[in-house]
C-alpha cells in the first residue's frame, strides 16, 4: 500500500476509489460524531492546563508536560503558550513529530541506547534544545560519541532512582561517577539530575501518597547534595507526575515537574483522594455506540482493547450510574444495566472515562476537540506507534 | 501536520528535514532492526497457515481467518492463497484497506448501528462480497434502507447467543423472527447463523475447553433446528476460534471457522493444553532492547503498554528462562533476572512472546517479516486504528 493511501486511510480521508464517509470536522454536533472517538472536553482541557500551571509558578518551579500521555503536537503548543518551558518525551522517535510542529526545548526523559536511536537523537539535537537522561556510563559515552558524528550538544541528566526500582542509578557514588564522566566527555552538559517515582502517583489515599512521594523527595535530595558536595550543582532537578506534582512543587528539591496526566485525567486518577487541593476535571472521554441490546441488564458497547486500555481499571460510563462496564474484549464493551429504566437504547451514544489516559492515546489516529457539545478541532496524535 | 508527513513518520522514512533512521528494509539481519518491533517468524506463521488449513479440509468445513487478530491485508492475502475462503472484520472501516488490497469476500463478524458505517458498508458492499451480521430487528431495518441507498447488497447472518453472554439473539424465536425479516427486505440474503463463544476459546485444560465448546455447538445446533423448522435453511454457519477450532470443525454443525491467533499464537494461547492436536508455534514476538541494568537481579527493556498489553498476562522472553518479566510500565518492561549468568547486557535485544496478540498488532505500524535471522519483508498494519 502506497504511503499516500495509508495516511488518506489514517486521517479518514478520501482514500482511493473507498472514502471513509464522514471524519469529524469542526462545527459538526457531537452527537455527530461517529464512534469510537477519542473526545477532548476543551473547556475542562484548558481548565486543567491552567491549574498545573498556576501550581508551579506559585512555587517557582517550571511545568514540562510529558507529552508521552496524549503524543500531539497541537496539545504541547497549547501547553507552551500557557507557560510551560518545554516537553517531556519518552522516545526518542516520539521527539520528530513535536520538533517538526514547533516544539524547541524537549527532555527525554529516559534511557536512549542502540545505534540508530543514537543517530536520530544527534541529528535532532541540531534542531532544538534536547536533554536526555543517562544511567550508565557505557550509554553516556556512545552518546557523546553519536553526537560528535553529528557534531551536535545536549543536556544530560543523571536518572536517580528514587524508590521505583525502574531505570536510574542506585548511589551516590554512580551519580557522581556519571557526573565526572559527563564533564569529560565531549557534546554532552551536565545539567542535574531526574528523579521520578512512578509508583508514588497511584497511591490513592491522600495522606498514604504524600508520606511515598516524601520519602522520594528525600532520597532525591540525598542525590542533590551528594553530587554537590563533589563539585557538581544541579541547575535541573526534574520529575514528578499528576498524583505527586503538589508535593514536588512545594519541596524546594525540584526544579522542573512533568506531568502528563493532569490535563485529561482518567479513571485511575479520578479515583484518588486530592484533598482541597484539585481543580482537575476529566476532559478526555471515549465516545461510544450501543450496538447490542440482546437482554434485559446487558447492553454492548462499540469500544474495545483497541479504542482503550483495561491494565487501570475499566472505563466508567458519564452521568449514568445505572450503568457499570463489566467486561473489556478487543472490540466489545459489555455494560451492566443495574437500573432497567436507564437502559440505553440501540444505537444510543454514551460517553466513558477511560482507566489510563497515557495507552488510551496512543490508540487513536486523532483527537476530537469539542467546546459545548461542538466539534473545534481535530488534532492528529502524530507520535501514536513512534516508540523507538 | 500535512498527510505526506503523517505517512513519512509512519513508515518511518524521510519526514520533511527530520529523517528517521534506519527503518528495517529486506535482507537486514534482525539483530539490526531497531527496537521495539513485531517480528513475524515466516517459517512458524507458514506453518501454522497450513495446519489449521489442512484440519478445517479434512473436516470439509472453509477456513475464513479473522483479519482483526493482524489487521494486515499481506498477511490475509496469504492465508488466502493458501486456501481460505476470504476473511473475517470486526468493524467496517477496518474492512477498507482489505478490500484496497484485492480480498473479495469479507465477513464483518460483528453487529453494524450507526448511520455512518452504514453508509460506509454500503459503497464497500459494490466492491466486494460483505457478509454482516444482526442481532435487533431495527439494525437490520436500517442495514437494508443503508444498502437501498447505494443500490447495493449483502448476505446477513443472525448472530445467535450460545453461551458468551455478548451480543446475539437469545432465543429461537428471536433468530426465527429475524430471518423472517430478512426475507421481507430488500438488499439483505439472509445466510444463516454466527454462534461465537469467546470465553471458551481460553480455557487453559484441553477437557474444560472441550466441555464447554461441544455445549456451545448444541446450542448453535439448536438454533439451526430452529430455524430449520421455520423453512430457512443455513447455508452458513460460521465462529470458532484457536481455541475451538478442533471441535468446531469436527461437529458437523460449523460450515465455516474463525480462528485469527493460530497463524501467530501468543503467551495465553501458548499456555492451554492442546492434546495431541496441535503443530501451533509461536510465530509473533516483539523484539527490544535492554536499556538499563540498574541493579543486580534486575534489567529493563524499551517495551511497554504501547508495544504490547497486558490484559492476557505479561509478556515472555524467548529461550531464557532465568529472565521473567514482572511489570509493564508505559514505555518500560522490567525484567528480574532469577538466574545471575543470564543477565543480559546494555544493549543486548531480547525477543518476547506477547501476551495477547491481537491488541498487540493493533499498537505497531507495520510488522517485520523474518526467516531464519534475516528480514523478508516489511508489511504494514494498515487497518490498524480503523475501529469504526
Amino acid at each position: 500500500m502506497a504511503e499516500e493511501t495509508i495516511a488518506s486511510v489514517l486521517v479518514g480521508e478520501t482514500a482511493g476509489v473507498l472514502p471513509l464517509v464522514c471524519p469529524p470536522k469542526p462545527g459538526d454536533r457531537l452527537e455527530d460524531v461517529d464512534t469510537p472517538a477519542l473526545i477532548l472536553d476543551l473547556d475542562a482541557f484548558e481548565d486543567n492546563l491552567r491549574s498545573m500551571q498556576a501550581l508551579a509558578e506559585s512555587h517557582g518551579v517550571a511545568l514540562r508536560p510529558h507529552g508521552k500521555a496524549h503524543k500531539c503536537p497541537e496539545i504541547a503548543l497549547q501547553q507552551v503558550s500557557l507557560g510551560a518551558c518545554g516537553i517531556c518525551c519518552q522516545k526518542v522517535s516520539e521527539v520528530v513529530p513535536f520538533v517538526q510542529a514547533g516544539l524547541t526545548d524537549i527532555l527525554i526523559s529516559n534511557e536512549v541506547v542502540g545505534r540508530q536511536k543514537l543517530e536520530l537523537l544527534a541529528r535532532l539535537a541540531s534542531r532544538a534544545k534536547l536533554t536526555v537522561c543517562v544511567d550508565h556510563p557505557d550509554a553516556l559515552t556512545a552518546l557523546s560519541a553519536a553526537l560528535d558524528a553529528q557534531h551536535s550538544a545536549v543536556d544530560v541528566l543523571v536518572e536517580v532512582d528514587i524508590g521505583q526500582k525502574r531505570c536510574g542509578v542506585q548511589t551516590h557514588a554512580q551519580a557522581v561517577a556519571l557526573a565526572d564522566l559527563a564533564i569529560r566527555l565531549p557534546n554532552v552538559r551536565f545539567k542535574g539530575v531526574q528523579a521520578y517515582h512512578g509508583g508514588v502517583q497511584h497511591k490513592r489515599s491522600f495522606e498514604q501518597r504524600q508520606r511515598a512521594v516524601l520519602k522520594g523527595i528525600r532520597a532525591a535530595a540525598g542525590f542533590v547534595d551528594a553530587l554537590r558536595r563533589a563539585g557538581y550543582a544541579c541547575e535541573v532537578v526534574t520529575g514528578g507526575g499528576t498524583g505527586s506534582a503538589l508535593f514536588d512543587a512545594a519541596s524546594g528539591v525540584f526544579t522542573e515537574l512533568q506531568p502528563g496526566s493532569y490535563a485529561f485525567m482518567d479513571g485511575d486518577y479520578g479515583a484518588m483522594e486530592w484533598g482541597e487541593v484539585t481543580a482537575l476535571r476529566h476532559a478526555l472521554f471515549l465516545w461510544a455506540t450501543v450496538v447490542s441490546t440482546p437482554a434485559p441488564g446487558r447492553v454492548v458497547l462499540d469500544v474495545g482493547l483497541k479504542s482503550t486500555t483495561a491494565e487501570s481499571g475499566l472505563p466508567q460510563v458519564v452521568g449514568q450510574p445505572g450503568l457499570r462496564c463489566t467486561a473489556l474484549n478487543d472490540e466489545h464493551c459489555i455494560v451492566a444495566v443495574d437500573e432497567p429504566r436507564a437502559s440505553p437504547a440501540l444505537g444510543e451514544k454514551l460517553r466513558l472515562i477511560p482507566g489510563h489516559c497515557d495507552p488510551t492515546f496512543n490508540l487513536h489516529n486523532e483527537v476530537v476537540a469539542v467546546r459545548k457539545g461542538v466539534v473545534e478541532a481535530v488534532w492528529p496524535i502524530s507520535a501514536r506507534g513512534l516508540s523507538r
